[in-house]
């Protein structure tokens, strides 16, 4: 089993949700957090309008902000092997917009997985959905 | 050392706590997360809905949020090998009530740990108590 | 590739990030998460007193919180494995006040990373910053 796991777009959350029913994976976990955006700081330049008495406040806390944290969703799904080329390929086409921040897909290794109401372990303990058949609670 | 994590019910919290606890496992972090709920939509009806002008919007509007996200607890912890069963345990049967939603607990591997107030490494940076005695903050 | 998690404290996210970019480290996710304090409670003292009627209400309630949750930050960078130790350092070196609750770092094996924008996968898809370079989104 692997866990796959994406950082996407606020504004993305419904339609991968959407788009991770159709293609059968039923269950997944989502949590708010924040990502490193574009912009950077030159640190030594930061540093040398620190020294100077004439650089006014505001303009010293706005830079010394540094690279802003931006609002992003983080994913994770827990998947057999067989799908984790199905469930990466429908996380980047559902989150692909071609500009900067779209995200990333990661996957990682899981050991071992366990419905806590059953005890089913691995490959049983993971939802799967086939056609239009009811999903199972997380 | 592996890392055990839980998404539980979000009201099993302090009872997760206490029995970690009680169980000689000191440390933890916990994260506010949402998880796929059961119900599931037909989104062939759901398109077919949208194309007929005697559909109300809040209909859609409800159908179309597709399978509503509950609120969960992710709960994480960095146990050494010999604990990780009882670590499941502990979490599997504080959290089992039998009905649908009550979560999962799985397993990754873990290469490297360090505390990083003292620099110590692996084991050693693992929070665990025997019996009465104080824990460590993580 | 490796994932390299922190758990830090709430005031060390910008001196962090900060380090970070410092050093190189153009992306990371931060998240709110709360973890285990250090205050323990004896839950043999704390049943008996449930069961002495002469006790408080109120001092129940506040001992059986039991160990207090404190509000962390978790901090998450995909890197090359070549740049773990650096990582590291970088983290621990900002991170260290020397009293309890600096937090943990722990290095995770990651299989396979992909940028959604452009479909690269691995090394290329992690944003690295070389001196004044401009950084990549996430």
């Amino acid at each position: 089993m692997k866990e796959v796991c994406a950082i996407i777009r606020m504004n993305k959350i419904n339609a991968t949700k959407e788009a991770l029913v159709q293609a059968g994976f039923s269950a997944f976990t989502a949590m708010r957090v924040s990502g490193r955006g574009k912009r950077t700081v030159n640190y030594e330049v930061l540093q040398a309008m620190n020294r100077n008495p004439d650089v006014q406040p505001e303009v010293l806390a706005t830079l010394s902000q540094g690279p802003r944290l931006m609002a992003k969703r983080m994913i994770t799904l827990l998947v057999p092997d067989r799908r984790v080329a199905d469930a990466v390929d429908v996380l980047i086409k559902t989150n692909q917009t071609g500009t900067p921040g779209d995200g990333k897909v990661f996957v990682c290794p899981v050991l071992e997985i366990m419905r806590i109401r059953t005890g089913e372990t691995n490959e049983d303990a993971i939802d799967e959905m086939a056609g239009g058949e009811g999903a199972e609670h997380v």
